[in-house]
């Protein structure tokens, strides 16, 4: 086999789009410019400085007080396993609770670390049932973990958490809490509402590059990782080797090459989620949904989640018959530079999710996509 | 618990260093500035045809024809995950060089994967002995797969890829080879040696940002993970999801999101050495070895490799008796903004590593670095 020659390829200019899927969503020029200063080492005084400020903010985020609270350094998926891989032994009976592809990925997980899921099923587009999760409860005793999503990517309907935990707690079982979507867009009180082990992603309503996955784990999440009586299964994941680095207690050491740039970006998110205040973050979510929510029902567009369970930076409508899904989206891409996303699983070809994350829950950009589905709904005949 | 409230911190201003340590190297203008360029969805089709150039481009790094060659999205040591994960299943045998701390690591990974390591040692600081790698293949004639790092990081010497893959070929095991530090700094041939599976990092002689691996596998590793018995047991690392993503063939469908302005810098740096041609980047760091070699010795530094296994990117010198470690590399940081690696492992507190990787190795860092050793080392009295 000969091999390559040097490739002829020009340097990459993408396109400038209003991100209004399901994330990555719009980055905002602050962050964008924090991920362009100068690389330092990451063992650099400097550096380690920055990464103690990184957990002081994300303990703000997940407005918690748990140590142990830091960003994986890799996507949200990663954020995910790394949650499983440390609190499930073989053996171990999970409660998960699938109300979505997202709940269904964590029966994945459960399952390759050899424990034993127990799967609570509600309707896609719908809460997670508290009640059938309190008859799992009862008919397995032993169960060790309640997992279960708190804002589900793939529908747009938010869970009770705190009912959720406190079903959880009743029967002796640690949680664990995807809230990749939620996290500072509406309130993810993991104190408050007593989650043992929550992972998150950089790329929603933080409005960072995807990349990072920010976790935080209770002290009983952490006496079960220290308990286990096999070792954890991933090398990368292992919390007690990854806390040499991160802890910051003790003498630092080396584990992995930390994703400096990206670190810096996530830092700068998480200033400005503290500058604005994350009352106000949640509100102003809130706000941005009320105004498309308004717009979409004009347009006759219905949403798949009733609005007692409704995410509001996440908006799932059905797709009207006569409208041909990716073609339309195409049009948004190539006409208006608007992406939303497209359903994902059961849902594919059903519906459209409609994100109003973090930098993207702004007027403008309800405004853009108002009009650019106008657009392309107005001239469909 | 209360929750905490906002934390006053301001933006992170890095300081600018010569990063001259085992990676991250010194990550050019170009590759940041790619980096800012605006964030766009990971399934638009203006990225997802960047991520074929990249694909491509990385084809290029590794000399190979291998269509799975790609860029997973977390650091080297994900890489290295990917590659046993997925190839080494429960009971496998496999052969493991151990010359330093990534061999090690290895180990580790075989373990936690159910396979059984045989390891080779070789004295930390030279090539890993090829005759002891046959003699362990004839007395372990089952084993399904040969392991070792071609460019060790923890010590800066060089093995003799070539070899140690031909001696695997004939007893029909497969190779994983950890070319983390060697890719684009010293010839990494993957076609020509008939490597199997092979993983980098972005921030050694590719300069860009730590937090991606480069990985690129034959088509008779994806046979070998397509014929297992048992699942792959990192949902992340799985290669038969991973693909649905990256492979470009048929409908490309969601796995995880990938690191969108991380990517647009790896483009970058990959476009930078398919412009300069990867034969000179090797003479490149090849002339700035000699460059600083010479003035290393004239400081009276002596290398711990022997010449002839000596990679000219990671140069490791004895620490001299009289001089305190971290004290010194903490002068050569607060005094000359420079980073160099300390030892690590075994050579912890005995050797430094000088890095002369991408970026950093030009004649600027060689004199930036010779007049501040000279500067630290010559105020010891």
């Amino acid at each position: 086999m000969s091999n390559p020659a040097a490739p002829a390829i020009p340097p990459f200019q993408p396109p400038r789009r209003a991100l209004m899927g399901p994330g990555p969503s719009d980055v905002p020029e602050r962050i964008l410019a924090a991920m362009a200063r100068p690389t330092i080492g990451h063992l650099d005084p400097a550096f380690t400085d920055m990464m103690e400020q990184v957990k002081t903010l994300l303990r703000y985020a997940f407005q918690t007080g748990n140590k142990l609270t830091f960003p994986v350094s890799g996507p949200g998926s990663v954020g995910m396993e790394t949650c499983f891989v440390n609190l499930v032994e073989p053996g171990d009976q999970v409660i998960v609770c699938v109300n979505g592809v997202f709940g269904g990925r964590m029966v994945e997980n459960v399952r390759r670390c050899g424990g034993v899921p127990i799967v609570v099923e509600s309707a896609w587009g719908r809460a997670v049932d508290v009640d059938q999760v309190a008859t799992a409860f009862a008919a397995t005793p032993d169960a060790k973990i309640l997992a279960f999503v708190h804002a589900e990517t793939s529908t747009g309907a938010q869970s009770d958490a705190a009912a959720l935990a406190e079903v959880a707690r009743r029967h002796g079982a640690l949680t664990i809490m995807d809230c990749v979507t939620s996290l500072a867009g509406t309130p993810v009180l993991v104190d408050a509402w007593g989650i043992d082990a929550a992972y998150s992603g950089s790329q929603k309503c933080l409005s960072c590059t995807p990349g990072l996955s920010p976790v935080t784990f209770s002290e009983a999440a952490i006496d079960k990782v220290r308990a286990r009586g096999t070792p954890v299964q991933s090398w990368f994941m292992d919390l007690n080797l990854v806390l040499g680095y991160w802890s910051g207690e003790g003498k630092r050491t080396y584990h992995h090459t930390a994703p400096i740039n990206p670190l810096y970006g996530l830092h700068e998110a998480l200033v400005m989620l503290a500058e604005e205040g994350i009352e106000n973050a949640w509100a102003r979510h809130r706000a941005m949904h009320e105004a498309l929510k308004d717009g979409l029902e004009k347009l006759g567009l219905e949403f798949i989640v009733p609005a007692a369970e409704r995410l509001p930076q996440l908006n799932s409508v059905a797709l009207p018959a006569d409208i041909d899904d990716a073609a339309a989206r195409a049009r948004l891409l190539a006409e208006f530079n608007l992406e939303i996303g497209a359903g994902l699983g059961a849902l594919a070809g059903g519906i459209w999710r409609i994100g109003l994350m973090g930098a993207s829950a702004r007027p403008e950009n309800v405004d853009v996509c108002l009009k650019a589905l106008a657009g392309v709904m107005g001239s469909r005949e």
